[in-house]
Formats: structure tokens, sequence, C-alpha cells
């Protein structure tokens, strides 16, 4: 292999940028050239790509974002864009693709392959830690710091006025990012998508501590949770309990942006290293990850179809804590 | 005067401990007891006062919130509310007030005045920097750079995905954190209570904008705007221009929490002082302030009469910033 | 065992309020009283002892040092000490404890439960990260990004400059701090106690940049690399180099202090509860660990002895990343 | 005038980008051509000169350092050197110059006018606040927020070992960076330029605190102090109090960079556009500045050769807030 393309899709996260470096790097440390694809398949079926080289990303490490971009493509989906894309690829004498995403980017690559022959190797870039091959995805550390730290401005505020603050994280389909929000945010309830937690609880729970004179709350609200998001949450509870003061925050987009933190510097700089050397050695369709401190590639299918389950100590770790 | 009181009211502001701390450092410098009057004018009524000394106020300077508490009071607002405010008052021998808060605070603190005869000096304690009186207020230092580092952020996303994001700040009815959110953040546009701007004004500028081949774009909404808050707007500008992606984060909260900054404990600092040595000094419902780097005290009814504009200036600055 | 006693000892890491947090709410959760010890083994012998409950550790999970205190204790060296300390636990009923610190705490413990009969359980302590038994030590994530964020400004400004700087981080006898510092921060060059890395590499290296065009340069020093210190290493460079323009940066005790990370908030709060059952369990002389995302005990002989080899991958991987 | 040329010099200082952008975007907004110069006077002789637009900026508001570099240049100094410097200008067509930087920027700029006739407009871009004719400089406000923000840190560890802190904070022969680090870090002492602190003094001050059971201390050294740098006051206090668990840290480059705050910001955006249309206006040999909220211009040789004094309230201040 002589010429490798590398390529971000899906939701951007922080350490997209140190991983894109990484790819680079490791490409010219092992004389391979590589090939920057804009906007992700959208791109690849456009022909956006260009050479890049060492200097190509100097001083990005700490930047959020992706420089290469990232995009939806309704083309990519159908047969007539894939020839396309397999036709720009070509063009390019590009032998290899290295996808930064999540399952839907992998799912994709996973077609293309069976269609085309292009192997693909991926790393885990997504800021919601769902999935499957490794225990930790590329902006999660980030997205989990930059929600507990707006928690921890609410908190001042919660405290301050004898106030209950519902707050929505992101996650998609999974509570990995409110567990930690709730955990180190101090909060006394946590809503994930894993566990039922009805709204009689949540009632029960904050009319029990204001009996014991505790004057101000905080309730995670993971947005894939079962019971609605946190305005709707929010809602119900009031109706129960009116006399509380009771405030909604939806983090939102920010919970995706920022510069990396140092774990998800690490991570991806492996991962982006992982992946151009897993393409040397010949992997196809694999994602490279980190589990038990071990580098391992699992198969782009069973990142998609297989779940992740989250520690269900964890929930038991929120009920103690906030005794 | 021997003996005087200090309270926080109103929503709270980063700086409010630090002015806090002031006050009560400065008592004890000048030879005068100090005692806290948590959660403001509800707890002078119920009489939650208690004394506080150099040691009560120990690193508390950097912290968010008030330790003192706030609370809204309807009965401060009844003449059978203030007489008991009054009487707790007078069994804890407290001889002057300091209020650290907004025009509410000071409307109550006049009224009180003129029936008890209890003075009160205040301290601007808001983050919307909306008070006659000060160049700035406690808090919105910091407030703004809470701001400024969320839409730093959620640039990062932006610019990854050729997004418009509607993005809404705090500031009541005025555009005093919007205008430097949308300098700093290098916004395309602001859209604040002093100017009026038109979902044609913004739908042209985006339209420009992206026929000259901008894809990213970030709108500041002050949350007192004329023409909606930022969920309408986005709603408005999306009908038509149904082909760009928008996004609508409200910053909410977050916004009155953090660690002030060293401007706002620069700022609570000389407040605090300010206020014991101006009843120290006889003065009574004024206001102290910073105005060109001196200290003036100016009536409360001032404060509350009087509108400060906002520098036109700076909303040219966008637009040439923007070019 | 109805009553167990707390407390913090050597040098203090970011996470161990939050560790403290967990040790009381799982102390009341379990139906146990907690005794807080100040100043560690200090106070122990002088009876520094109080009684902490729920309310006593409320909003202290995101503050940085310790509200218990640290000390080094020479009373605690001696048979003598140990002897008063073992009363003042007799007289306030105390039968086990929670140490959190690191090996100096621990063979302490040790001895003392050789002599008295009194278990101690451990949480794994100090910013370094060099103890057995665990994979991470309570402080250490947050001191390797608060190093990692004062790398990115000193970058800003090497680049504005062409300048080589030699930032030097904490870690005592290890890499630990200094790796991550490394590959997050983009540097060229990385020197640890684990590995040998001979000033004439750094200079050859350096060189080798420079002729390539390559005009700023970071260099990561661990303050016990057999090298010397940043300062020597830089002078000794310098002479080699006299074109260019080196500066010296000490981190010092500014990577000790700060909020703590989600990831050490996670971890330490793991531990208080883990110290609690395990000494409900019977657990005597041993400290808990994460490994590999499970918890264990490790005796605390094995995590003075042992050591925690640091993954030669990582040296490798400054070199990829810096070509 | 038609085209324009834009350079940094000096020390960077957080902002540099933001005011290069606000000149970039104001010439563009005024139809006239801008072209960046690197290095500062050095790049000016060898003819480092590149054009810029409107995209050349973007994305640059939120970044430390400066992308136009700087750097000292002993050429510049000579006649030789001025002389290449003026025909590389003409060679380019630019007939005036915006230069960002301190006093020694615009010693050469007010030589250069005199000699070749080209007219400069300054901004003044340094941490260190010390320039005449402004009330605030570029980069200031981040140098302090930055500095205070590891103040905050180590006063973590300060508290929790009983130790005195003796920090060494930049600003040259000022103590503008060392009072507010000093008034809003919560510090016993501030010793700065301006006045006399003698050692007795320092001594004194920790005595006492020490016999009221204070424990801990952070002493604020500014770096042209004339008792000498943080290193040897701490050794001579330390010999008048040998028991005290003295420590030093030297904040050092950390300083110089990171992103600017909003107030840093605003001031860089201003200065920028204000540059351009002074330059417009047919200024030369004068710097912007903002003095109580309003623009104006001081010549070159009163930013010079004038001091400007610190406000001496600010030392009265400490002594109150340290009761």
């Amino acid at each position: 292999m002589k010429r490798i393309g590398v390529f971000t899709s899906g939701g951007d996260s922080p350490g997209m940028n140190a991983c894109i470096r990484a790819v680079v790097r490791a490409a010219v440390y092992h004389g391979i050239e590589v090939y920057g694809i804009h906007r992700g398949y959208k791109g690849m079926v456009k022909g956006e790509i260009y050479k890049m080289d060492s200097h190509s990303v100097s001083n990005i490490i700490q930047k959020g974002g992706t420089i290469l971009r990232s995009a939806r493509s309704r083309e990519f989906m159908t047969p007539e864009g894939r020839k396309l894309a397999y036709e720009q690829l070509q063009e390019h004498g590009i032998e290899g693709l290295i996808a930064i995403g999540g399952d839907g980017t992998f799912t994709g690559a996973n077609i293309f392959f069976e269609e085309y022959g292009i192997p693909t190797v991926g790393a885990p870039g997504t800021i919601d830690n769902d999935l499957y091959g490794t225990d930790y995805t590329i902006g999660y550390d980030t997205a989990v710091n930059t929600a507990l730290d707006a928690i921890d401005k609410i908190r001042d505020t919660a405290d301050s006025h004898d106030r209950v603050f519902f707050i929505e994280v992101m996650g998609r389909d999974s509570g990995y990012i409110a567990i930690p929000c709730a955990i180190g945010g101090g909060a006394e309830i946590v809503m994930i998508p894993e566990t039922e937690t009805s709204i009689d609880y949540v009632v029960d729970t904050l009319r029990t501590g204001w009996n014991r004179s505790k004057t101000s709350f905080i309730v995670i609200v993971a947005e894939g949770d079962d019971a609605g998001n946190a305005t709707e949450v929010a809602a119900k509870v009031q109706q129960e309990l009116p006399h509380m003061d009771a405030r909604v925050t939806i983090l939102g987009h920010v919970q995706r942006g920022g510069s990396p933190t140092a774990a998800d510097r690490m991570l991806a700089s492996q991962m982006g290293v992982a992946c151009v050397e897993g393409l040397l050695q010949g992997r196809k369709c694999e994602m490279a990850g980190i589990i038990n401190k071990e580098l391992v590639y699992t198969p782009f299918i069973d990142t998609i179809t297989k779940d992740k389950l989250i520690n269900p100590q964890y929930v038991r770790l929120v009920d103690i804590l906030s005794v």
C-alpha cells in the first residue's frame, strides 16, 4: 500500500484533529502518502481530496472540530454515489481508507468494501462512547469534562437560590455521558436510557430531600431517556412539587466542541497510528480501539451490532453519594 | 456606626462572594462589627442573621454564587414584612446595611430607609451590566467570558459542519452581554434590544455570505431582543433559507456561575470596601461604582430610573469584523 | 465495625476531597459513624479528630486540595508517636481507618497495624500515578490536564518566536505525567527516568529539525530524569546549539491544585466507597484500585515494593508523532 | 492610501491575532489592500511580506500568539537595515504601517518615519500594561487571568499543607500584573517595583499572621521588584522564619499564551479598526488606545517617555483584604 486517504464523518468530536494528525504523521513515518478527504463521504463522491504532509497537521492537536470537516452524504447511500466515490479514489490512486467516526460511518465503509474492495480501518470518533470494541471513544472524555464544567457553574447558582435544576446532557441512546456528569457533578438523580427511572421516583427523592431540609438539587437527564427530555421531566415533576423552583438547562452543542483533554489526545494519537499500521498489516473493515489498555481491532460489523453495556454499579454510586 | 449587616439579593452573580469578603474584611479593618443576613430580604424578615469575622470569608474570593444565598421576598414588599425586618435588625443592633444586588434590591432599600431610617449603601451585583452609576457590574465580566468560552466551543462544531448557530445569551433588556460575545466570538450578526434587527436583515446577511461561499455562521441573540428568542428567530430564518442547517443553543444559567475573573474580583473587592467606607461617611441610599477608573456613589433612585446606554460603535464593529 | 476514621496524607492531589466525600457518604449509607482526622498522622497523634456527617462534605467534590489537610509527621515515625495515635483512636472509639495517600502513607499504616491491630484500607491519592495496584491514581488525570493546558499556552509563544522550550513536569521517579504531556502537547522530545535520553540525542534531534526549517520545539523533562532538571538540560543543549533561543519553564506546584477532572472525580468516588466497603468486609492493609475497569484490592506491601511499568509504546509514539 | 502593512513585534501577547484580524477586516471594509509582514522588523528587512484578505484571518480571534510571528531585529537598528526595509516596502507598494507591540516597537517606527516618511500607527500589544496612552494593553487581561488561575491552584495546595508560597509574576518594571493577582488571589503581601517592600515587612507580616494561627500565606512578587526575584525573597524570609515551609513558583511564559479573554478580544478588535482608520485619517507615529472608554491617539514619543502610574489605592486594598 502506497497511498491512503483519511476522512472524518458523522458528528464531530474533540480529538478528531489529533487523530488526523497521528494518521498523517504515521503515514509519513512509514513512508506512504496520505490524502485528506474533506466532508466525509460527501467529499469523497465529489473529489474533495488533497495531499497532506507532516506540516499540514502542525499545531492542530489541541483544536476542537475537524479540519477535514464532516457532512452527511445522501449520494454515498446510493450505488451511483459509491461508484463516483470509487472513481475519485481510483483517480487519486488511493488504495486504503481511514475513517474517523461512528457506526454510521463504519456501515458505509463495510458496504463500500463489499462493492469495490477498498479496505477501511476505523477510529472511534464520537462523544457518545457507545461503540462496542473500545473502552473509550475519541471525544468522550472532553465532552464529559465540558458538561461537568457547566454543571459546576449551574450548581453555584442552584445552591445560592434553593433551586432544582434539570440538566440535559448528550449521549444519544446511552447514559455514558450522563453517568460521570451525575457522579462528578454531585447530582441527586440520574436518568439514563439503560435503566428505568419513573417520575414518581424523582418526585419522591426530591420530596424526601426537601423534608430533610435539603433545598437545592441537580437531576441529570440523558437526552435519550425514556421519561422524556429535561423540559418534559421538569414539567411533570413541577406538577407534583409546585413549591419547588425548577429550572431547565439543555447543554447542547457546547459538548461537541473545545480543546481535547489529555486522555482524548492520547487516545486519538494512538488510534491514528493504529489505523495506519492496521491498514499496512492488511486489515479491512475493522475499528481500532483500546480495551483494558491493549490495542485491539474489532470488525465493523461487531461495532455496529453489539451493545456496550454500562457498568450497573455506577447507578448505585449515584444513590450512595447523594445520601 | 458600630454594627452593620450585609446581604445579597436578586439573581446571583460571580464575584458576590469576593464582595462579601471585602465588606467583612473592611469592617474588621475599621473596627466595626458585621453580620451576614441570609437569603436577602427574606432572611432579614425571618431573622436569619449571623455574626461574621475575618475567618468567615476565608477562601471564598474565587467561588461563584453567594455564601449568603439569595431569594425573593414577597413579605418585604408589604409594610408588615418591612416592620418585621426592622425589628430583626433592631434586635441585632444593626445600624446600617450593605446590599449587593441590582435595581430591585435598591428599590427595596430606598423604601426601607424612608420608613425606618436604616441607611443602605449598595454594590452593583448583576451579570447584566445594566445599572446606571458604574461602568461595570460585579459578575458581568465573568458572564461574558463564560458565554464566550461556550461560543468558542460551538464554533468548532459549526465550522466542521457548515452550520448556522443561533446562540441566545442573557442580559435582560440590554445587549451588554451580547455585544462582546458577538465581537469576541467572531459572530456575523448580533441582535440586541437597543437596536432593531429585522429578520429580513438576518436572512439577507446569511444569504450574501452563503453566496460568497461562506458556510458557517454565528448569530448572537440577546434574550431581550424584540425579534424573539433564539428559537423563534431561527425558525423564521430557516423558513426563508431552508437549505441551511440551523441550530439553536440557549446558554442559560451557566452564565450565572463559575469562578469570577480577575476583573470581577478586583471590582468586587473595591466595591466591598467602598460600601463600608461609604456607610461610615454617612452615606445612605447610594450605590458604589467605578466610572472612568474613579470611585463614585450614585443615588439609588438614579441607578433605578436612568438608562446606561450601550456604545453604538460596537454594533458597527460587528459589521466591520464580519466582512 | 461501628466507627471509622478517614485522613489524607503525603502530597495533596486533586480529587482527595471527592474521595473524602465518598468515604463519608458511604459510611452514612452503611450506617456507620465516620470521623475526620486532620493533617494525617500528625493530627492522629495530636487528636485532631472530628465527627463528620453527610453535610460536612457538601459542595466539596469539585474542590482541589484536601479539607482534612495533610502534613508530615516525625512523631508517628517513632513508637511513642504511634502509641499516642493509638490512644487517640481508642478515645474516639475508632476501629478502622481509611488512608488517602501514597506509598509513604501505606508504609505507616502497615506498621501501625502490626503494632496495634487497627486495620487500614487505602485509596491511591497522588498525582504521580506511580502506585502499583491501580491503573490510575486520584489526581493524576487532573495534574496531566493542568500541565497540558500550560504547555498549550507556552506553545503559543514558542511558535510566535521560534524558540525551544524545556518544560519540566512533576512525577517523582516516573514519567507518567511527562508522557501524556509530550504526546498531547505535541512535543518533539520527552525525557523520562524509565528510559535514557542522552543530551546528544536531544541536540541531534533539534539540529535535524532546525535543518528541516522547523523553528520551534518543545522538550518535556520529567523532574526525575537522569539527565538533570530542565534548567540543567537546557544549559547543556544551549552550549551545543548557541544559535537557538532556549527557554525553561518549571510548572511546579500548579500541577497539584485545581478542580478535579471528571475521571478523577469518578475514580475518587469509587475508591471512597470501595474503602468503606473493604473495611466492612474485614480487609486490612490493602489499597483499593481499578485495574482494567475492575475493582481490586492490593496488599500495601505490594503497592510499596512493586513497580508499575510505563508502556514502552508511548515513547515510540512521541517519535512517530514528531516526524 | 491604497496599501498598508501590518506586523507584530516584541514579546507576543494574547489578542495580537484578534488585532491582526481587525486590521485586515477593517482594511477590506475600507477598500484598501493589506499585507502581513512576518517576524516584525526582521521580516520587513528580509521581505517576508504576504498579501492578506478577509479569509486569511478566519478563525484566529481566539488564538494565542501571533500568526505573523515576532522577532528581534538587529539589522533594523542599523541605517542599512532600515534602508533595506524601506526598499522592501517600496517594492510591495506599502504606504503605511500598523505596528502591534510595545515601546521598543514604537521607537523603531519613529526613527523609520523620520528617515523615510512611512507613517505608522500602533496598537498597544503587551501583557505588561505599562504603556502610557491607554488604560489597558492587549493581552494584559488574559495574562492576569492566567496568572490568577495558577494562583488559585497553588492556594489549594498551600491551604492543604500550611505553606508560604512566593509566586513570581511577570510585568517588567511595573506591578500592573502583580496587583490584581494579589487582590484577586487573596494574597497577604504584594511586592511591586512602584513601592518599597522591605524583607522586614514581609517577615513581620508573616510572623504576625502565624501568631494569629494563620498557617498558609501567599506572597506575590513582581518580577521587577527591587527586593529581588521570588527565589531570593523566599531565601531571605526563610532565614528569619526557619519553621515556615516556604515554596517558590515562577509562573513564567505561561502568562504570555492562551486564548484571549473577552476584554482582550474587544480591545484588540477596537484597536485594529482604530489603527486602520487612523492611518486613513493621516495619522503617523501615534498609538491608538482607550482611555475612560474613549478612543484616543497618543504620539509614540509620549508612550515611550511618559509613565503610567499605578493606582496607590490598590496596595492599600491588599492590606485591608488580608486583615
